[in-house]
């Protein structure tokens, strides 16, 4: 049985990552739904859709965040998407990259700089 | 001599970081000048003194990378005087923080909010 | 309102935890009762309820990934903890440590066992 | 000259790791085979060797660690074959797995099921 | 208008990653031509152009660090080229990932020796 | 039975951490004296004591990486201390620190500069 938490999650899910973040949801359906379900349940259910901070302020922090922990690639692109998803500039987007560089490195703001490009063309070829 | 890209940072080191950014750069002049010139050159000369990114914006960028780090509780204490010191109010702060439980684990949110606990009660001693 | 997940939760944390799990959530009732109820809902409510691995396995885990992150050492101490709680032997979690060497390198294995002594010794102070 | 940890070693190594760990050795042999002996003596003919923690709970520990650590996704692959070949059951490692996201986040959680999905699914293809 | 710090991380840069280093500024350039320009002017221009540390130890510095953090891949390939660039020797740069098993753990040390096998290979191949 | 490898790391130890290394030791033998045993006979015995790379060089390597690591605070002040013992100057020291601020951000440099700080007003007190 699945809890309001649940659908709250789903719907912020689809606000903020479209696609993309459905199909992590599907891509999980095999190896462990349960997985799949505290995703949307816990970070979009709980987190996400609380009030006190914008969904751009949130997609800032997030992508710092990934940025600088810099072994989450692929989450990382997720909310990259989601960040020009929600509003955040461009521009906006290359600036807290940049700044990564003050707090964990140039590697970790060029890798994600260089995942920002890639995640850019995606969407002009789709687009 | 020092560079232009100097002036500009300290300007920004004090409008953002107050006093405390002010101590990080005393406290290094015997060990490392060239430290404290560089961190107030690169970070807040070049980096903070963008355009693009408002300021609460780039303490809110600070915050969560430093929470999700772990292992920069100084300069994280420092960050969150910063963002409140630009304007961001103490809820979003906290959501911020509260965020990287998601993205860095529960732990480092704990730790981060901890840290926040901290210096909410050193500016309620001094204001 | 609480949900039964709150509750489930807080059984088990008093099972795992005992008085250092409480402590953890008392602290943060001034600073951010949200994220007390969080810790308590997702990891101890969710997580740590589920059947399909015992609780000393699951202390374990916890022990070896916190050892090996180094970044967390009142949440290492809270869980070295918790696996004497659970019923795990002071030489499997010394095993658990001296194992975390080859992963994540002798500092954080010492850093790990230096954090078990302190650990062992409060309990002995206690007992 | 070879030592009684390096036998030691081969033997536990042939034990846990199967091929997988025969092929990290023998892609060492052109590069630098001392950390392939290295390796051997110290991770298993040292640790995992000893008594006092079964060869489950261990993989359980490194499981956990490497998935928290999120950036050695080659040796997680391997030490998630090695969980399985010592007898941890399908559902035991994808509770690991799922308590990582308590403690280092949730895209290191769903990095470590994606490796998991992809081991079982080589192994299904070559058994 | 560009700086002398940028003209001397310019020559560093040319000095110490070659081609290596003119593809990483050349491939920002349609992304993020000012991290281009930062990544010439902060690290090379202002780090590596100081004196009190000759270069080969500059470079063992830099793969220790980048093989211990073990998520920069692309960036350690690029300073084992640059090692070998400056006089470091194969073996000294083997020593300096095999002792990296001591603080980072045997997977970074495993992964730093398939990146600098890799970067043998490729500099045989175009030799 | 102690094995050669314990002795020469006996002496390499002696010779790089002098009684910082002995008290680290020490500091094991109630909690677990395997662990001491095996952080003489691994990172001492068998790879400080390798040839192929001075000991010098092989201390810049380690206080890079714990630098840039930063989790590990008492381990860079014994290798700090270790690096001047072995003949490293208080600049390339220094340089090392500095140049860490690249690779792992500036908080990890400041937080690696403030240790050298410490360990030198140690040393200055004792001496």
């Amino acid at each position: 049985m699945q809890s309001t938490r649940y659908e709250i999650g789903l719907e912020q899910l689809a606000k903020i990552d479209g696609e993309a973040g459905e199909k992590v949801i599907e891509s999980l359906q095999d190896i462990c739904p349960d997985l799949a379900q505290y995703t949307i349940e816990y970070p979009f259910g709980d987190i996400y859709a609380r009030p006190g901070l914008d969904l751009q302020s949130r997609e800032i922090a997030t992508v710092a965040a990934l940025t600088a922990l810099g072994h989450c690639q692929p989450q990382l692109k997720v909310h990259l998407n989601a960040a020009l998803n929600v509003g955040c500039s461009e521009t906006q987007i290359k600036e807290v990259i940049l700044q990564m560089s003050v707090y964990a490195g140039f590697p970790a703001a060029l890798n994600g700089m260089f995942a920002f490009q890639d995640v850019l063309q995606e969407r002009s070829e789709i687009g």
